[in-house]
């Protein structure tokens, strides 16, 4: 504790979240690379930082398998290598993992598109990794971000913690978190949309005390109903959940659903998934392996339903409804989600990675209304009334 | 001011703004054509009730012209000669007259499709009258709402005002409001889209005394810039305001490009035109007399740069900019605008003519940036500084 204090007075005095330029004149001492990415998706802002001095703590002799990353790692590898049980570290380490193994799978899936790697930081201090790839066979859009960042939190962000239940102390409060964050829109209207993230948060009050805790979630939004493919997602899902905690899965489904809900609509955005935030239990390294084996079951859960539908026929009709669908994603994005409003009020933040969630199309028309009986319909209603896709036993 | 007290308070025991069914069991004596349609595009959502009990105030021998109108009013058509100098029936058959004036405009000038009317109540009461062509050969979107809503304010709304610095004594206060609101996205990406939305609110305090203000504006989102049509836009607006006040253009000017904002892109939604609110200046008339010059005025700043473009040349490039442009605007409407944002917290909210002002598609690109030099650099130029259209004489 005593050393993330050390290091965090440090940021401190460097950086600020307010947007204003750091100016890193005789801080030369100090290796940095830091940055601010708002993963304006599924809950939060994620933000981390990192400071090496000379003084090398928790040492480790793991070695990381960097060779598949999609890109340098915004913190130095060998400092990645070195610390890796601290755990700022070793959730960097694990979300690059995730990235990479979410982007080359989506390229091989898509067999003709790749992604566009855009490793960036901003003068505010932080960076990321945002990978994108568009107009692919299989894949209209998609976007894999991982974000590094840290700063001070400014006061009202703090007060908004507080109200959702965090005894912290102080006003303008240092803090730091990461995470990866995914938005994938198919162009065959029979492979639903997926969307994950998951973070990790840590701020230090005025008294000096670390508060951390995870985030996260997966949730599928399909155009049409397949039952066969929601119950596969969630089982596979629950599996992921039941390892660690046989709570978790039923708690989480239902929190998927309730957040990922447009109320104007009386809808929820998809099928759901799970859905976590303020995940603060110690052992922290519990914590930790339950998010990865969230994370590793993004692609069991969606590959084979992607590798099941690529190639389903499907005309006009299904295309239009497609679009309308993500009329009512962008919807969600812009005007519900916390991550995105969280974000784009975040001075100087790159509201290109958080905006990369909309679709590339959308569309919008005035009273539109599945026929009853249809496909279309079909959908609406689970939409409106989420199911439970896997019984308990 | 006695007349309204009286029929505020009959409203108030029977109608409420909750969103609540109401029950008109034991009001038989009374004549009810209520409704709620938050007019989410310029600035609030517009509410309105009128209630016509035997008695007869204010009575009139003016005829209105109502055969060209799109629909029957919403408020009794006797009731609206009969009380024709009462503030909220005037408005209401200001906006009936401006609705039907631009549809049949847009109707000719399109040549193709015609208006799909509207006509609508909701069981919490009020109404609305919702005009919409689409798939046009000049118009691919275009929609022309009036509303006539009454009910009750809930506290946080009433909050919202006294915070806008309405001096209100209560917390659940009557009030109605009427306007008229339209969006128009054309097809050619050489012909700019249009906004405007005039309207008229009453709230009445705990003591009896009646607030009421105007509110409204018209602003023009071009793809392309032309500096000509730019000109003739504002200046046809501030030929409407200098009728009236030489110092309401350029305050109002002003307010608008504050208003179209979207700072997490450091961008105005286009380029301006007239915004304003709260104008409740003795006597009322006169502030009547301004806003209906300024819906006066809509037709003549729009159709002239319709006509002149809309057969002008143009392939994908063009197309493409324009439906980025649109995204835009939906980042706008969703994320920022406080009538959208207002009509969709309101419970029972009709959503599909909140959100009537989204276009029918919309793009979005990772880190599309204009060419140097290019026509799209130069009206995102005009975006990130607004320019001033008419010098002052």
């Amino acid at each position: 504790m005593k050393v993330l204090r050390t290091a965090l007075f440090r940021v401190r005095a460097a950086c600020s979240f307010t947007g204003q330029s750091v100016s890193l004149q005789g801080q030369r001492k100090l290796f940095w690379s830091c940055g601010a990415l708002s993963v304006g998706v599924a809950g939060v802002s994620i933000i981390c930082y990192h400071s090496n001095s000379h003084r090398v703590f928790a040492y480790s002799d793991s070695k990381l398998d960097t060779s598949k990353w999609m890109a340098e790692p915004i913190t130095n590898k060998k400092l990645l290598e070195e610390r890796s049980t601290e755990m700022k570290y070793k959730m960097e380490a694990m979300i690059m993992r995730i990235q990479s193994e979410v982007c080359r799978k989506l390229e091989e899936v898509d067999g003709d598109q790749k992604f566009l790697v855009d490793r960036w930081t901003r003068t505010e201090g932080g960076g990321g990794i945002t990978c994108v790839m568009k107009d692919g066979l299989v894949f209209e859009k998609a976007g894999v971000n991982i974000s590094v960042v840290h700063g001070n939190l400014p006061p009202p962000a703090v007060a908004q913690m507080r109200a959702r239940g965090k005894s912290l102390e102080g006003k303008t409060l240092p803090f730091f978190a990461t995470g990866v964050s995914c938005v994938i829109h198919p162009r065959n209207p029979y492979v639903p949309a997926i969307h994950f993230n998951y973070r990790y948060f840590e701020v230090m009050d005025e008294n000096g005390t670390v508060h951390w805790w995870f985030g996260g979630g997966t949730d599928l939004t399909p155009i049409y109903l397949n039952e066969k493919d929601a119950v596969h997602f969630h089982k596979t899902l629950k599996e992921a959940c039941d390892k660690h905690d046989q709570k978790y899965y039923p708690k989480f489904k239902k929190w998927c659903d309730d957040y990922f809900y447009l109320p104007h609509r009386g809808e929820t955005r998809g099928i759901g998934g799970i859905f976590f935030d303020d995940l603060d239990a110690e052992p922290q390294s519990a914590m930790f392996e339950f998010v990865q084996s969230c994370a590793d079951a993004v692609l069991p859960s969606y590959i084979p339903i992607v590798q099941k539908h690529k190639n389903d026929g499907y005309s006009h009709p299904e295309r239009k409804w497609q679009l309308l669908r993500r009329g009512r994603y962008v919807e969600f994005n812009l005007i519900y989600d916390r991550g995105t409003k969280f974000g784009l009020q975040t001075p100087g933040a790159r509201y290109e990675s958080i905006l990369m969630s909309l679709p590339n199309t959308a569309n919008w028309e005035y009273r539109n209304e599945p026929a009853p009986g249809s496909a279309e319909e079909e959908i609406v209603k689970v939409l409106k009334n989420p199911r439970e896709w896997v019984r308990e036993k």
